[in-house]
């Protein structure tokens, strides 16, 4: 039974069936970006080298499309073998057949494959300056809003994940703009979160706004201009379009997400019964940050679905990290492997499991036979 | 009955069912390039203005999309009110809900719109040097494979239209490298299609290429570097991809789809029953073309289908020029047209005439309203 796979927090104000995300129309689409507040020493789990970052959210899409990377000659994993959550999307939308596009929101580093480009900024470093032009949050909106509009056209369900470092800060940042009190509450990738950290961030880029948490909950592209990054207007717009033409969307993320939520909130976005956030028990069960916490404060009416990948049975000690608090999400990895079982009526947990091993073995142990033909 | 709306061409070796390209899970591609080419003095119909021509294809792209053009100012017709095929397109598009997508490959203005970027060069004039670099080709024809592999996930039917100025007589100089013999056969946008000078463009770019006519019949890929342009590696790359899968595809266009189909057949793809070319009467009446002979040179296993969209009782001149050899196809035209009735079955042609005559006056007879909220 998929409820044996599934858990899911319930919100009260809508149906949270589960079942009603179920489609053969289903479509996965990854958004891509850059924020140079992940440059921030400290900020993010590979932050010693700033520059690697650049090239995670294309390497994330690149494994995604080729089960491997292209822009960079590294295997997807930090050097003691923890994997990009992409090995798990990958898996996942492969045994679903689901159809993948990368939307380029501002990334710095353009991934080797066919991508939609809307013609967005990277973001800037919240700590010094605005996070993007209020003009470029409104293109990004309306950029988003397009591509949902074709979207709705023919799927009945779109799964939506990202890939942007230092995206917790930023989501942190507009959360309590919009007068949501994420402090101390945003996941990390890290098991020791650098939460204080994070909310000394928010605090001091709220005050080179000059604003107050909340001053912005009537104003959600001020907030995101002010505090967020390129990535946030895109998928607000394509989620926005996906939910009013009565189609279905799945957040697959963690708390990036319930900033997502907020903003369609603060939009006034009717969304009752169309989105959920589809995620990992990694996130639901961490103990430095508070997904749970969050939306309640967001939202009665969006249920979180999440998926126990029992990564922790795993044989590969890189998968079993993240039961240990590393990585835990990413890359739409909760919500793709949610997806799989709606589409899949007899897989289990131990063949996602097994099949998302016999990609790290192919990735990451044996990563030579991966470049022979690069 | 549909049988008296389109009519067709059928080919011997294969079942020349139309309804079989009918879906609701049906999209359209429209794939924009660019070659200098188009700057042959007398070749193409804005001949005149080079630099216009560079925008064609991003207006064609964004009329599609927005109903109107964002990347130039003007509107999307000659200066005494033929219209850019897009309208028809659009027009047809609409009427069937059809899903959009913009594939840039190698445009020279790129699209105000979220479109798919491939990374790829613009194309060289083929009188002077090679069309593209062999790399190139190879490399938009795996884009193409790759944005194929995810349409055919989920779409039963791709319809594929192309705008390039300067297109057919890059078609001409791949088909005569082919050995499939196109002089004086390939279409035009003006009634007074300069075949003498296509052919003579052809010949000395076969002359440069130190090659003679037949030369790549089994190295199309060699052709398109030496004598095509960009957009056709993308196009076979997608087809061959979608026709693999057992998917349907309807190349919409003129006789720069036979090129097309001369290249799959080159590439000994199995193409039966999955393709078809979808073009208008203006197109298979022309006296100074020819795509029934070519396609008989080419193919014994492609039906064309064909439909006559009524433009001589248009009451507006500008389309009623259609029917007087100008323009003709474009922008996917006859095939987004012919979707619209397999996907509208009480459609007639006169309320589409209708349709387009509305989106006519809108954008070429009022184009102040259009730009007042630019």
């Amino acid at each position: 039974m998929i409820t044996d796979v599934i858990q899911s927090f319930p919100a009260k104000g809508c149906n949270n069936d589960l079942m009603s995300y179920k489609s053969n129309r289903t479509s996965f689409i990854l958004a891509i970006s850059y924020t140079e507040t992940s440059t921030i020493p400290g900020l993010t789990v590979a932050g010693a080298n700033t520059e690697l970052l650049k090239y995670t959210p294309a390497a994330d899409a690149e494994y995604i499309y080729y089960g491997r990377c292209k822009c960079i000659d590294s295997i997807p994993a930090t050097p003691d073998g923890k994997p990009t959550p992409a090995i798990i999307s990958k898996t996942a939308l492969d045994l679903s057949n689901i159809p993948i596009s990368v939307v380029d929101s501002g990334s710095k580093i353009k991934p080797i494959l066919p991508y939609v480009n809307i013609d967005s900024e990277s973001g800037k470093n919240i700590l010094q300056e605005q996070g993007l032009e209020l003009e470029n949050v409104v293109k990004n909106y309306d950029m988003g809003k397009m591509i949902g509009k074709e979207l709705a056209k023919i799927n009945e369900t779109v799964i939506i994940g990202e890939s942007i470092p230092g995206g917790t800060t930023t989501a942190l940042g507009v959360m309590q703009a919009l007068g949501i009190d994420g402090y101390s509450r945003v996941s990390s990738s890290m098991p020791d979160n650098p939460n204080e950290l994070k909310n000394k961030v928010v605090e001091k880029a709220l005050s080179r706004s000059n604003m107050r948490a909340g001053d912005c909950s009537n104003d959600p592209f001020m907030a995101i201009a002010s505090l967020g990054d390129p990535l946030m207007p895109t998928i607000v717009g394509l989620a926005e379009e996906i939910v009013s033409s009565g189609r279905k969307i799945i957040l697959a993320g963690g708390t990036q997400m319930c900033c997502i939520l907020a903003l369609l909130k603060s939009l006034n976005v009717r969304l009752r019964d169309n989105i959920c956030i589809g995620t990992t028990s990694y996130i639901i069960n961490d103990k430095k940050s508070d997904i749970v916490g969050l939306m309640n404060n967001i939202s009665d009416d969006v249920p979180i679905f999440y998926i126990d990948l029992l990564l922790e049975n795993s044989t590969k000690k890189g998968l079993r990290s993240y039961s240990e608090g590393f990585v835990k999400e990413g890359a739409g990895a909760g919500g793709s492997s949610i997806a799989a079982f709606l589409n899949n009526d007899n897989l289990t947990r131990e063949q996602l499991l097994h099949k998302i091993e016999e990609n790290y073995i192919k990735t990451i142990e044996e990563p030579s036979l991966m470049f022979t033909n690069k």
